[in-house]
């Protein structure tokens, strides 16, 4: 395995520190590994809690400060931090005004977010929940259960983000969160594996000349593999899944996000959206906003994760609200 | 080759679409290739020009907006635009104030701009030029010919952009820039190789074991290869040949930029980035600012490069001035 690390036991906790020694305008660690903001949000402000594995950085850290999350409770590599470090970072973020609990859905997790919401309300926190589950290759959005939690989550952080900032209500924060999650579809496509970091072992294998679409972001299996086509016919085979799954009208104004998940550059997704964008234009619905680069990554992964939001003059506002953390500044 | 592309002919023209695309309230293209800002300054205020090949997203290009380059010619996959381009550009951005013509040290960026400058000259446009080549795998400071330019380009247009934003004379800025690129050093290391978009060739070849230190931007050799280090072995290797170049004393104070060239991850460029700082506190040495991330990439190469440079209270002004691009923002 060809990665600067160091002792794999170590691995988050060093990460975690350089991570802060980048960002010391921005974030901060109390203790090993709970992430928080440098400068802290009013107590009458509702508070922003997620949690998730380590190893898809910029991801989930990286969207700790204004206008985003105050706080981010990063496990080990591709998994959950456990209940008692979630209820740590609810009883740091506990106010009158509320926490929304961010959640990608993946098995450790939820159980990990529904043990720690359980236990924090107990202890009379305020905290509603917002599971994020978009994925469309892994369930129907008529039983979601299934459906992955992929980049979309960032979306969802960034809206409600701005509406805690705003002074809204939990109830308020919760209702635009979950009006910006039921209104996106995410679909992925793998191209080369990524290595696990703290066994050295490839978490998927992908054959010299196949992609495959709808694969999770740590190898979980998609819609099957194809032939490895070319940027015009990816974002072909993509594009139209998504607006089929979202039911995207005609007149309609949507947000594309296409997120790098390692080793895919730049230059391919700048090439992608161009087609995106021509589809879009055929159909006579507006790209609205962009956002290309790397968000939510797996490793040295290859491929890519396109989310499509429809968006409404709300979603739109809180979009374009300021924020300014690590890895996203508006 | 799995790259998502569609003909290879017609790669950067595509590329160059969607990144305007992708940027529309930062950028514009003039033509099908010449980036320019969205929003003009002021003509009383210097100008910033750079060129260099594609590629290298987002390098140069994703430094267009302000408080950094006005205009970015930029050339075909790891190929300078030619002079004709060069000069366009020059024409369009010349007035009073004057240019500051950036080019990094590659044979075919310097030609291409030595022959752009001689004839805007004779066209009465007053443009100096400053020429990055900090890499100091590839010659000595007394005779830095040799040296390649490499991310430190990025710190160079930062306080040049500044200083120009401020209103400071060409001579000026062009000193300010001097300035920061004499006390620049950079060291990349790579531990795999890129694939040529275009040819579906890989440009170097690396053992399954081995890392090569001071590898160049194009799969140039560099120091020679060693075996695969550790994150700390590897910063233990590269920072003290930079303190030593530039003979960094105690109590000054350095910028380290850690810049992922492909693959390698943000995980990665962290843990490296804790080693750095404990390596410069053991000598006294204070890491007054950082920035990791991929600013000037080859294609999916596995590795980076390690930035150095000797601040002083004006460069860190310059350095913490807004500014506002599509892959720097301050």
């Amino acid at each position: 395995m060809k990665k600067f690390i160091n002792d794999p036991s170590c691995l988050v906790a060093e990460l975690l520190e350089g991570f802060a020694l980048a960002h010391p305008d921005k974030v901060r660690l109390v203790g090993p590994s709970l992430v928080v903001r440098a400068r802290k949000k009013p107590k009458d402000r509702v508070a922003l809690v997620t949690l998730g594995g380590s190893g898809h950085e910029p991801a989930l850290s990286g969207f700790v400060g204004e206008g985003l999350l105050d706080f981010s409770v990063p496990g080990e590599i591709f998994a959950a931090p456990g209940p008692p470090r979630v209820l740590e970072a609810l009883r740091m973020a506990a106010r009158d005004a509320g926490i929304l609990l961010v959640v990608l859905n993946h098995a450790g997790d939820v159980m990990t977010a529904d043990i720690a919401l359980e236990m924090a309300k107990k202890e009379g926190i305020q905290v509603l929940q917002i599971l994020t589950h978009e994925d469309i290759s892994s369930g129907s959005r008529q039983d979601p259960t299934d459906r992955r939690g992929l980049v979309g989550a960032l979306p969802v952080i960034k809206a409600a983000g701005a509406a805690a900032e705003e002074g809204r209500s939990l109830q308020e924060c919760h209702a635009v969160a979950e009006r910006m999650e039921r209104n996106m579809a995410t679909l992925a496509v793998a191209v080369s594996s990524a290595t696990h970091p703290a066994t050295g072992q490839p978490i998927s294998q992908l054959a010299a000349d196949e992609m495959v679409v709808g694969m999770g972001q740590h190898g979980e299996s998609g819609m099957g593999s194809r032939k490895m086509a070319s940027a015009d016919g990816t974002a072909d085979i993509m594009l139209p899944l998504l607006l089929e799954d979202l039911q995207v009208r005609k007149g309609e104004e949507v947000l594309v996000m296409l997120n790098g998940v390692g080793s895919t550059t730049l230059m391919e997704l700048y090439i992608v959206l161009r087609r995106v964008r021509q589809i879009l234009d055929s159909r006579g619905i507006r790209l609205a906003r962009t956002l290309v680069g790397e968000f939510l990554t797996v490793q040295e992964m290859g491929g890519f994760q396109m989310c499509l939001a429809r968006m409404d003059p709300e979603l739109l506002r809180l979009w374009d609200a300021p924020c300014r953390s690590p890895a996203l500044q508006v």
